[in-house]
């Protein structure tokens, strides 16, 4: 039989797997809470994930991309509020058959991930499971008090700006499952981007107090537009042709034009999508400098509680499906 | 069909079942995150728990027993740590056979404790999952800085003591599996102790900066005194004639001496065993008198690394299986 974690005592799992992941407050997780201090005048971020093998990832999957994506991706909802990552909780439901490689390439995973992205891990549980490997992540940040970026503060003459590249990852999963094809080295470019999201964290803590909404494109632009604006009771135009795209993306959108509704509505972008008042712009294209990350304006909060697309000719685009619907 | 929580989006769900459980700094559940705002001077506890149908708790227990107990079990570690619960975090996986008047059960639980004992929540994720419905709760407390409540401060000469009894919960499982018969209300007690655990929440705030060293007894009084004593070097002596039983255990102990052992390696008691330094005893009983939980003095920190227990004539007890084995 294969080692299986399930073989192994709670306090082996922790001594071998865990505790080397384990930020000091969390005293050797080995009692009954972690403390976590944030800096003097600063609050507390809190958000948590859950993922279903055969749901949100296949059972086969990397367990190091598996364990960096869902970390990824929660560092990534802190940055959307401004905040910087001080730990993260884990929970584990693992079936019996999990092999003790599984967790310890996991672990590596989140080992290399929080080298490169900051926090550690404050705790959680290890169980066993009769179902599919299901795990929790809670992830823990801070940020300036009132400082917090919110959907809700979006204001008509607020300028629409977003963070690197969108579209990426709708085609890196088109190309995964075969529905596209590109070069090699575009190939690998989206796959990647699409596998393993980049949370834009130095830009959202640089962008703290100075942005009036901001959010992570996880549902798609053309959705999370949509909620930042339901949040702030307005609308927006955006020009399509100022949406930032990769060479790879360009590429195919010059021979296919019909992509640009997937490079709106796809998700997993996790790139930040954010609104900033007239007097406070010049602040933020400073703040994305600072921060190495690429901004790129793409459009204007509105009073109408409407959003329109519109493409290089100006013409309005409608798109069949957006990813929301409601207002 | 049954209406199932699957069928409803996720803006209906949050709308429905947990917007009303959410804290004002969780903005309706609708941002990426929520913001906790620790007093000034004080740090964040976190812990975190998993539960899966058919491991942890039956498929068909009361949801909002399962609720409550969750939360009560993760609001026991914060009193450990002597720190005040701020709120929670919860992720559920649901079968797509469960039947959205479950969920409510479960959200009323949530609710009527949450009323009692403080705290709301902050947000969380509920996905679908083919496997058996699985939850984890992340609990976040305060506690002033520097006051937590660890596991290894207790020194030689510090008296160990513990709150409310000991062994209801043992026998209350002994109850409800048919191998103990007990009078009605009696048995009514020790199942009711068993299935809902009262966290010593007020007891362990009030005990932060005072005692030594503290643990929430889940894994058994012998079992948790060893975790105590493991990470604080040190060892104990108690006298069980001093460890407080509830009148239904005490009936029962004097018809059957052999009970003793699985007192004291029973779990589920969520009492708090602490230790306190000669200095601040009578601190100790002052804020045990301030918080209106019974404790008592039930033995001594010793420094050699070995735990011993008298019985009443002074004899020592060597307990057959103590759930800890090592030092």
């Amino acid at each position: 039989m294969m080692a299986s974690p399930e073989r192994l005592g709670e306090f082996e799992l922790i001594e071998r797997y865990f505790a080397p992941l384990a930020l000091p407050s969390a005293f050797g997780l080995t009692d009954d809470a972690a403390i976590v201090r944030p800096s003097p005048g600063n609050d507390i971020v809190v958000t948590k994930d859950a993922l279903v093998a055969g749901v949100h990832f296949f059972a086969d999957d990397p367990p190091d991309l598996i364990a960096r994506k869902l970390l990824r991706v929660n560092f990534s909802d802190l940055a959307a509020m401004g905040a910087r990552p001080l730990g993260y909780l884990l929970a584990l439901m693992l079936p019996s058959e999990t092999a003790t490689r599984w967790l310890e390439a996991f672990c590596n995973g989140l080992a290399a991930d929080q080298r490169r992205l900051g926090g550690g891990l404050l705790g959680g549980d290890t169980v066993s499971t009769p179902g599919p490997l299901s795990i929790t992540l809670t992830a823990l940040g801070e940020v300036a008090h009132g400082d917090e970026l919110r959907r809700n503060g979006a204001r008509p003459g607020d300028t629409v700006l977003v963070s690197g590249t969108i579209g990426d990852a709708a085609v890196g999963l088109d190309v995964q499952s075969q529905r596209v094809t590109l070069a090699e080295k575009e190939a690998d470019h989206v796959v990647r981007r699409y596998r393993l999201p980049e949370p834009r964290g130095s830009l959202g803590i640089a962008l703290a107090g100075v942005a009036s909404a901001a959010i992570d494109v996880s549902d798609g632009l053309a959705a999370d537009l949509g909620h930042i604006c339901d949040c702030s009771g307005v609308g927006a135009e955006i020009h399509t042709v100022r949406v930032p795209l990769s060479a790879a993306v360009k590429d195919l959108a010059a021979t296919n034009p019909d992509i640009l509704e997937r490079l709106l509505t796809g998700g997993d972008d996790y790139e930040l999508l954010f609104t900033v008042p007239p007097a406070r712009l010049e602040t933020a294209w400073e703040a994305a400098r600072r921060s190495e990350v690429s901004i790129a304006a793409i459009g204007t909060i509105t009073t109408p509680r409407k959003i329109t697309f519109f493409d290089a000719t100006g013409r309005e685009i409608a798109l069949r499906r957006s990813g929301y619907t409601h207002f």
